[in-house]
């Protein structure tokens, strides 16, 4: 049980968003649609956008969800497990892009409605970084690491953390609003990666 | 290093609950007023009653919040860290009853309202259980001790969980939503004690 501890990341808490493809987006928009940029997001190219949209579950509907672009290959719907409870859905804790037998659910925009037949998930925790950060760590992509948070709630400790790498990222162990307030995480806060 | 496995527990996760004076119970109520048990909860004696409150806070108010009985010394308001966002309140983690230093908060009823001027805490995770089972795991209240839990998200271990032992608890962990859906956890659930 010897524990390597293999250095600091800060913390960036996501909460609730959606990830569209360019089709979806116009059918949410309208033709030929561009999203407009509200702030930059941590990672390279990556934003939140000033459009949001509702998403409405079996249960009841969320408002105002905020759209992250640029658009991707496919729609990408991630809330939080309280989120799930809200909406009435079961996503699975999946990392990005794996969404093989995710469940669905119905998007309302401006000028459309999509029913997504596939794509809710709940993220799985992970850690963006560069190869060169990678090597620093001794780990390497898809790597599992354990993460240590201290303070006031006195100790949280996630095993099962995915390490994902590429030369754009930027160094950041990427957590929801659940896990973030279990362990009362603040943005930018350091935590401890170990194995 | 070395671990120590203790036992296994059930987990009973604790929603927003309001636990009343009985002199704030009569200001919101009426004098004389008697809660109404809706149903009992796993430690003797404790129910939730049918009677609900509203919580207003600076930011906004969390509606049809259920009261706790029986009525205690001090009335005590225990929301989750996701809730105080919402409420807009900074409430510390913190072992029940021990309300020095908390915020205060406005609740109301039907038929009065009260400026609280302490009360507000996050529930510190704890485990109840009786003075043999104490002996069993080889802990004493007021022990810190640290719980695994398995599942779907993958392992997460709450360090610092404080027991308590009293002749008419019944083996629980007491956990917050936050911190059952960080770690994907539902009611009845059995985690493991180590230290």
């Amino acid at each position: 049980m010897a524990v390597e501890i293999l250095g600091k990341v800060p913390v960036g808490i996501s909460n609730r968003h959606i990830h569209l493809s360019k089709q979806d987006l116009e059918t949410l928009f309208g033709e030929g649609y561009q999203l407009t940029i509200r702030n930059d997001l941590s990672q390279t190219g990556q934003y939140a956008a000033e459009e949001t949209l509702t998403i409405e579950g079996p249960k009841a509907p969320l408002l105002n969800v905020r759209i992250l672009g640029p658009t991707r290959k496919e729609t990408q719907v991630e809330i939080s497990r309280t989120d799930s409870f809200a909406l009435g859905v079961k996503p699975p804790v999946r990392d990005s892009g794996h969404l093989k037998d995710t469940p669905g659910i119905t998007l309302v925009g401006p000028q459309g409605k999509i029913e997504l037949q596939r794509g809710v998930i709940i993220a799985q925790r992970h850690i963006h970084m560069t190869e060169a950060e990678a090597e620093q760590f001794g780990v390497k992509d898809k790597d599992l690491v354990s993460v240590r948070v201290g303070g006031e709630r006195g100790g949280v400790v996630f095993h099962n953390v995915l390490i994902r790498v590429r030369d754009d990222f930027v160094l950041e162990m990427h957590i929801d609003t659940d896990e973030a307030n279990a362990a009362i995480l603040s943005n930018g806060q350091l935590v401890e990666v170990f194995r």
